[in-house]
């Protein structure tokens, strides 16, 4: 089969590579649906990560079970299944717990900008739909496998709640799902930080009654003047840099909550100053398995669409445009037909 | 009037000074029924924040109200009142959401290692008891002005529910008391970090279950140990170096939350670091304001005892003893009488 492989900054190809086959006894494999590239595909695409060797790329996969290894008891060949980008056994006290990104037995899936796809703990991993899905709810459905989930979380982890203030640092796909994540879980008020048209709209379409378009200590002063100089009750942070994450701790009032999504890169947190801002911080990798039987429930019952981030879809093989229209932020997400 | 006034590292005088007179009409003076030093009062005194000039020291109080400001309408001459280290307005929306201690009119309160002190915003500031209480509780209501209203705050920012297993990093006052909290709570397990055997005696006594005396790394294992490789639900950090801060960082479970109310003292936190450890962190200056009247009531129902901490009791000119003793650690917390 052929499928996109990472070689260094900006050198993404889309080229033969051995088919995956059941490994372990609790793999399946999975013809893809769709597949997409994700904004945390561009932090190595873009030199931020290191590249040691060729890297299959792509962690975002619906698609149908082709291939059952003879431990899996819960998933059928035939089946529609959605599942998150860490295989997690959904047993251990971790995945008890809701977080199933620490799974004791977790394993990266990568490799799913291709035609098939190998998913471990097949069993804790992947969630099947009761038929198979409609055409045009794969892209929403695909979105859940990450973004979608990714989003839901810093809303989550920022302790949205009915009748809260919210501000969203990033306008990327994650924190534009965090904007639809927070409408679904009642805020009020949603503020959207960004700068760009095409987003500014889709975030307003999901549910931001605000733009700001200011960054930095000018955004942080707008969030203040909006909110009659208390802050935001819950922040968003979906970007992962030091000025995204300032900006996010000056935005919440104290007392307030900072769920923080975006992949931390050169981070650095100053404790006494998080201390006298008495703001509450909660993040890490999405446990988008907690949350995949309710948010596939929304979209099958049509309440959320959260598809609507792919403003741009390409066939497999064009895979490296999608990177280039990513980088160049021509594309908010890129889904990718195999 | 004679009070407390620190001039420099280890060097703090009983001197005369003014008494203190009402200044602003919000203000009342009060007589205090006791006072006493607290662990942070330490930092100046070993030289850990700078001393400009001659300070008057001490912020935990309870007593008689002696003055009452004109423009006091709920606080009456001749009641007994405890109050927080931080006047606040108690209306303010910080006020309102709890985080009193963030008050947007909030004013330090100083100078209560003496006989009399000014207590500015008296009605948003202090609560009063419905009767004068009997001597033998003072040192426990005593307790509530700082220390115990910050143990609880601990053990509630680091969302102890019941049937949790809690780890408590420090045995200070703060610290042990944050177990009397956890207990109170609910907790099933409750983890007590010390090496000193009169420390674990009283930890043990607020219902600490276990104690860990190692430290740093060999700490944090020897917790995963105790909770079978998972970690804390819910860990207090009651010290502020990055040595302590580790500790709890390490020990709590993903998905568990940190309450630290040790003042950072050099602190720094890796954002990645905490990103993929799941932890939830939330801390700052305790909003004492917000526990009194639950915690008063506690007391004065003999549920609980905090004045336990008090295992030195000084005449107020001998002050200086009573930082010497904690100092060196012959003491957990010096109650002294004006």
């Amino acid at each position: 089969m052929q499928g996109a492989v990472l070689y260094g900054p900006r050198d993404v190809r889309f080229e033969e590579r051995p088919a995956p086959t059941i490994v372990e006894p609790t793999d399946v494999i999975i013809r893809l649906s769709a597949t997409c590239i994700c904004g945390s595909d561009l932090w190595p695409y873009r030199g931020a990560n290191p590249i040691t060797e060729p890297t299959p790329m792509g962690h975002e996969y619906c698609g149908i079970v082709e291939d059952v290894g003879r431990g899996v008891t819960s998933i059928k060949k035939g089946q529609f299944v959605i599942g998150s980008f860490f295989a997690s056994d959904n047993t251990c006290p971790h995945c008890q717990f809701g977080y199933h990104t620490s799974c004791q037995h977790r394993a990266l899936v990568g490799g799913a900008q291709a035609p098939l796809l190998r998913v471990p703990l097949a069993d804790g991993t992947l969630v099947a739909t009761h038929d198979i899905p409609a055409a045009d709810v794969i892209p929403s459905l695909l979105a859940l496998s990450d973004v979608m989930g990714t989003g839901w979380f810093a809303a989550d982890a920022a302790n949205v709640k009915p009748g809260a203030t919210v501000a969203v640092v990033g306008d990327g796909a994650v924190g534009l799902l965090g904007v639809l994540a927070a409408k679904q879980m009642g805020a009020e008020r949603i503020i959207a930080m960004s700068r760009h048209e095409s987003r500014q709209k889709l975030a307003r379409e999901f549910g931001a009654t605000d733009v700001v378009t200011e960054r930095g200590e000018d955004g942080v002063a707008r969030i203040k003047e909006l909110t009659k100089g208390v802050g935001a009750d819950s922040v968003l942070e979906c970007v992962g840099t030091q000025q995204s994450m300032a900006q996010a701790i000056g935005a919440t009032r104290p007392g307030g909550s900072i769920g923080y999504v975006g992949v931390p890169h050169g981070v650095e947190l100053d404790g006494a100053d998080l201390f006298f801002r008495h703001v509450r911080l909660h993040g890490g990798p999405a446990p988008v398995r907690r949350y995949l039987p309710d948010l596939i429930d929304r979209v099958l019952k049509g309440q959320i669409n959260p598809g609507k981030v792919f403003d741009q879809t390409l066939p497999l093989h064009q895979v490296a445009e999608g990177y280039r229209a990513m980088d160049e932020r021509r594309a908010i997400k890129t889904l990718l037909h195999p």
